[in-house]
């Protein structure tokens, strides 16, 4: 991670790693400085938190979202947990522990939300159900049952794990297609709108690598594992396609993701308001949607009766389908 | 480059080529078929050309420009050619050669430019008096003589033999720095203004794995070497990283460049056309300028009298270099 005899930029002692972003290393006091300089700058700048705020922060038990919780608390914001329980296996049973532990050591308070004790599906049965990748099912999900958390719980924002790294990656893949109403929304803040609660992305400054560097130095044990049902995802390819553009050009990837949310972000903003269509009630639950019904309960009404269906087959069944695309094509 | 026993897709006849963005693989006819629909695509899809134009093509001797030049005089345009020599070693006179070659055989008026015979410098020496990436230079004198060169044979319109790949790997660094004044300028066609003539890119749409499919199958024998000053430069690092994208998902290169063009630029082109500064002449040459001496000759001032310097000793410096920093960030 460093390099034997490195020395602190800032103190001089012996430091535990490098970043060629910044061009420098760092002992764990002040990488944890530099880390919480980051969080108040991007905080400050998209005018993400007030003080008095009750923040909701969305906790997978991964490096991220246990990282910002940690942080949002030391820096005095009065921050309760949730936690949304996938059933993916033995990956969520473990993600699962993670996060309880983080606040009960802590004395902090997580709400936990099951999707087959409280909504009869997981994400492994929604991907099979739904025969799009997994990821669709589990965003959907989740921006569904946050939104809806903070709004029972009367919660002013919900603040995300999301990193330098992710937003990135998203940004990198909307910009592939350049789908224009995507980029017009990947900004850090999005404020409360027709029955949407404000969300903030608190680390859209740091990298994943700095996330974890934090959780090791505040002795936070955190779920290691990548997401199974993630492997050979989109979004992993462009975080090794931009990983490799890093490697070339340290700051490369900051400089991509911070330079289009204060250049370009701006000047999408105004057309993607303007398409933002009329909201009203979902007949079913109520949430805000454009539809009749909105696109949780569609996924609901797909899903429901079915048989819980294991992670290793619906694995198998997106490698059998890549294998086959792959070999068409070449 | 194509699985034995596969057939063309047009015409079940034995095919030469797979192209895994069309999912298909083509004989040498219909491989050019396929070409010169492309490019008669772009020229009508962005008014790059009309029949009676004098077109002036750049060429370097390499596939892409001779390619353009052979589908332009094929599909019945008056075009002439124009040749830059720029005192990069072996690799110009080789190159010359090629460009010289392909115009005798076929009866095609080549006009000659010589940067050392008519300027005193060549690409090394600027590279070296400049201390810049010698692609810096080299894009510079180039784009000043050709407009010169259009403007003095009375053409209509300057063709560039600029690929898709090319096309996409410039525009993925500009995208990477949301270089927006960048991006508002880089279209497949620029109109004449302020004594700049028009240019234009029919190869747009075709990858360069395509024009060098059109050569082969034509007969045109091209300057294969990449330009040894080009080596290790961000273009080729950006054209991997597409290429990457391209292999898992393919037809994602034609995608990021062509969304780009048609959703994106028009977006873009109203700030950049307020941006655009008033223009002079020259105090110097007479070119359209916002200075009072254009960059051209700017850069003559500051090579002006150097002794011609070697290809090898710009390369051992650039590495040196590059070592160095790549050292320092480690």
């Amino acid at each position: 991670m460093v390099a034997v005899g490195s020395k602190c930029r800032v103190c001089r002692e012996p430091a535990i790693i490098d970043l060629p972003r910044h061009n420098a290393n760092f002992c764990g006091e002040h990488l944890l400085q530099l880390c919480r300089r980051q969080v108040e700058k991007a905080i400050a700048d998209h005018d993400m938190l007030a003080p008095g705020d009750r923040v909701l922060v969305a906790v997978s038990g991964g490096k991220d979202s246990l990282a910002v919780w940690d942080m949002l608390t030391e820096l005095g914001y009065q921050a309760d947990g949730v936690y949304l329980g996938l059933g993916i296996g033995d990956y969520s049973d473990e993600s699962a522990v993670y996060a309880r532990e983080y606040a009960e050591q802590r004395g902090l308070r997580l709400r936990t939300i099951d999707l087959r004790d409280e909504y009869g599906y997981d994400i492994p049965t929604a991907a099979d159900a739904t025969r799009r990748v997994p990821c669709s099912a589990c965003g959907l999900s989740k921006r569904h049952l946050f939104d809806a958390a903070a709004r029972d719980g009367g919660y002013d924002v919900v603040v995300t794990g999301h990193n330098l790294d992710d937003e990135a990656a998203v940004l990198f893949g909307n910009t592939l297609r350049w789908d224009v109403e995507y980029l017009g929304r990947q900004l850090p803040v999005l404020p409360a709108r027709d029955g949407f609660p404000k969300k903030a992305k608190p680390l859209m400054r740091l990298t994943e690598r700095e996330t974890a560097a934090w959780c090791i130095v505040r002795g936070i044990d955190y779920q290691v594992e990548e997401c199974p049902m993630a492997a050979g995802n989109k979004h992993l390819a462009y975080k090794a396609a931009l990983n490799a553009i890093e490697r070339d050009s340290p700051g490369a990837k900051a400089a991509f993701y911070l330079n289009f949310v204060e250049r370009m972000a701006p000047l999408l903003a105004a057309g993607t308001q303007a398409a933002a269509g009329a909201l009203h009630s979902c007949d079913r639950c109520g949430a805000p949607t454009t539809g009749e019904v909105c696109a949780f309960c569609a996924l609901r009404d797909s899903v429901a009766g079915r048989p819980f269906v294991s992670v290793d087959v619906v694995l198998g069944r997106t490698r059998r389908r890549h294998g086959h695309r792959r070999g068409d094509a070449a």
